[in-house]
């Protein structure tokens, strides 16, 4: 439902081509998919609050492997592979906690915080033992928007160019992102969803909106324009957001008003806006007036993606849910019934991806035109160029 | 339990030979059956009455595919992939259904139930996409003995030569199974077994009677030269059905009389007999002076293979079941305790279906020899022509 | 926690290279595994005394094979493949029974205890199938220590040099096993455990003590030198077992006196010594004074692997536990919870095998030295020797 960038359909446009339903089914393009995308790309994985002092840790999995982020006591937030230099064992058992150091239970490896070997038994006697080389094996990090972001390549992509540059030009110069302040803000709720479905349907699924009139009646009563499908940001070479129709109050699951304060930076026409983009490979953001909504996700198989969604709002908000003084309930609402709705389709669309009749794929209409470009990156960061082009050559001929 | 076409033993043969284990549980000869065989021979899938008027709709598995089975307004019964043509949603997201017209719930692409795309959101802004080109693909459709068959061969083999012919031939001319009226009866009983084995296993299983002594205690009761292991269909040349035994009095699981009248067309020598047939690859028909019943096979994987079996009476009779007058579960138990029986013996047969001591495979003794003929038919079907001439050639070295 | 050679470790050394991770979770590797290593050497199943009289039997499953083992009328005992030469279904059903002859129950195909054909519906009027040929397909059997042994290849390496002259060198000249007299033991008690590891991470753990200290409280506790992580069998080039220490009176879980006797023909310096030896494949023999504890492992998968562990006593013992005389729980909880927090390491340290963090291996302390040749074993047994060198020379390389 989110949309990328979203220019206007093309005039008497045919139908565009899709991947071939392998591209969700295969194990081993799914296997390819970890190692080239999430274990090679920025991942947002938790929130920095959510590691309030140094030696509190959580685990998290990235592509195919567990990682322990922890804050530290000298470098700040670290991340490391979960996994002991000497035998391999897991070395944090659970998924969250706090220790002063990281030992390993099986042989007793003891690390700093910061990485570094530091004790062992009979270590003494191994003097020839490198505590950095025999540490844990870090993982790079960077924090931004309030969350930890990490990156298992030994050289990661440059984060100002593919994540904050990218993100900045997609708001425009003027309503930029930053106006929301999203790094201020605190959690007000968060859902997790375990959907039976690829990952990529459920980017296709964000990306475009000419499923909404379908699927979605209280988003499309709160934001009229998304009933016919075009939920653009940009609309005649102009930059911007979708606004609620004349009679809603707020961005809650009826139209009421949400009891929020609005965020107070936002320029005067984010006013009753919303805006979505999506981060590659696994981070949808989308900002209304008064909170903000970020979907992470992480694939499990490829037929699997757990999805985790935190609703963001100003930090005097969090305190008066908590106290009890206001309820958000209809603010959340929306975007979980949206999300219900949404990963419903996804799981209904899943299964005939095996199908002899999607063997060739399926078909974009104009709408759903930016959807392409998000194949043709896959295709570009998986190596498929040629076999993209020539599919296209033959679906040309076809058409 | 079915006997194909069997003749008499050959006077003072060896055993012969079987596949090898891997024919039952090798993953990828399965997935090269579901293509070569399912997939393009025709199937029997459901009844034509359970789809009683035009919307009427059901979803069935066909190989590896999901299909619609509905009957039009203008057409018959038509049946289709369960695809979208958009995005490949499944379009029908239950197991049965009665709608004016077949809508996809994601982005409400709308087919005819004649299969044309009838309706879409814009869809009048995009004149060139053909209604036809983008319907739901169709799947060839045949209607006989009262169920729907379907095949997904693009060019399906020829059904009065396939099946209608193979089936005639073997009841012989006079004793046609036509006698017995089939498409006009009606359900009495139906159940569903989920049988752990390879649908070959239990195909195999119904083309031999030398297992009856060993495991049908109340058939053989009934049918006693069953008892012998020769559940013959032609004997010294001529056709014949299997006798009752002097003192049976019905084809039940006492060997009572059944209290059911017996089918008005039947010729007098198939008075006291049962007849069987396998319509390869997945239906076994058997006749009864009284009744009719038939196993549709559905196969699930290597080794599991969900198997139908339907009890079906005269109309009247039916009548009579369900207002209570008439009771035929001693009709319905003979059969429904055979299954149980034979599939249990499959269900041992195909863990053992891998061990190095099945590796040559097993033997037939001389009153089993037709099932050679169902091997060198899956041989052929499947291009091992070359393998199972090699395999003989060493089966007959070795002895 | 078994050391199976151990030598001091090297004065100075570095840590030493272990496989890389693909060897514990590559199904490929687990089934080369199957084939080259437990299907081709002696397997330790059962306890002969399990199977009082003729006609008992019981079904193993050895690398991939369910095996039949019997006690026959004429031939002492006698192990099967647990396949019908027929059709191939299992022949015994259960996992024990008595029988005067082993019978097929899907055609009666009949074999006497010693193997034969004896029986089958027609066979007289097949009299040329050959009642040995088409008789139950043998496996190799053995008996010592009490245990059935048996081995599935046509040529089974020699029993007396691989299995039993290997255990008597590791024992020493004076202190034999024989001392213990096992065969001549019962079983006190047993426990099974299911344990989510492959079964070379339990191999590995049982041959080094270095992870005494940190998960093993109670058993540092009865042997002191365990603590410094040296459980060797061989100090200073003498032959020795581990020492209880001073104030411990018995091998139990809180050191206290077992209320068991010695057994009688112990040598005065195994008085209140531990031993351990590993039998490869698949065996673990620990000896104390007054009991033996084995363990047999099977394994499932490259990620599952199923322990058997048997408590041995002197019969007079067996007898007083069973008439509730004698309480030995506290000897069988001491190496239960041994067991216990052994195979919860092995668990913890099996999913990170796959971590990109374990791509080329982990590292090995002095004290885990020899753990080193049993990798080589590993290498050279499954044919990977020039892996393995090429590994070690990296590895060097790397150093």
């Amino acid at each position: 439902m989110i949309i990328d960038h979203l220019d206007e359909p093309l005039p008497g446009s045919s139908l565009l081509p899709t991947p071939t339903g392998d591209a969700y089914t295969d194990p081993d393009i799914f296997e390819k998919e970890q190692a080239e995308i999430f274990e090679k790309m920025w991942n947002c994985v938790l929130r920095s609050d959510s590691l309030p002092s140094p030696g509190h840790w959580k685990t998290v999995t990235v592509g195919r492997e567990e990682i322990i982020v922890v804050r530290s006591r000298r470098e700040g937030i670290k991340a490391y592979f979960n996994v002991c230099a000497h035998r391999g064992m897991r070395v944090c058992t659970a998924g969250e906690g706090k220790n002063k150091t990281l030992q390993c239970g099986y042989h007793a490896w003891t690390y700093a915080l910061e990485g570094d070997l530091v004790a062992a038994p009979n270590l003494t006697s191994m003097p020839d033992v490198d505590r950095k080389q025999y540490g844990l094996k870090p993982v790079h990090v960077r924090e931004w928007l309030g969350y930890v972001w990490v990156c298992l390549a030994e050289e990661p992509p440059n984060f100002e160019r593919e994540v904050l540059g990218e993100v900045r030009t997609r708001f425009g110069e003027v309503e930029s992102i930053d106006n929301y302040g999203i790094e201020h803000l605190r959690l007000g709720d968060t859902k997790t969803y375990d959907v039976a479905a690829n990952w990529k349907l459920i980017i296709e699924n964000f990306m475009e909106c000419y499923h909404c009139a379908t699927i979605h009646p209280e988003l499309t009563e709160v934001i009229p324009e998304f009933a016919d499908g075009l939920a653009s940001q940009r609309k005649n070479g102009e930059v911007h957001g979708s606004s609620f129709g004349e009679e809603i109050q707020g961005f809650t699951v009826d139209g009421s008003a949400s009891g929020v304060h609005q965020l107070p930076a936002i320029a005067p026409d984010q006013d009753r806006k919303y805006y979505a983009i999506t981060v590659k490979p696994q981070v949808f953001i989308n900002t209304v007036p008064d909170h903000v909504i970020i979907h992470r996700m992480f694939p499990v198989s490829e037929s699997r993606t757990i999805v985790e969604c935190d609703w963001l709002f100003l930090p005097e908000v969090v305190d008066k849910i908590t106290s009890g003084e206001l309820d958000v309930s209809k603010s959340v609402e929306l975007f979980h019934r949206v999300n219900l709705q949404d990963f419903n389709a996804c799981e209904l669309t899943q299964p005939s991806m095996r199908s002899k009749a999607y063997s060739s794929g399926g078909a974009l209409v104009p709408s759903e035109h930016h959807i392409q470009e998000f194949h043709a990156w896959w295709y570009r960061t998986l190596g498929f160029e040629q076999v993209a082009a020539a599919q296209q050559e033959t679906e040309k001929a076809a058409v």
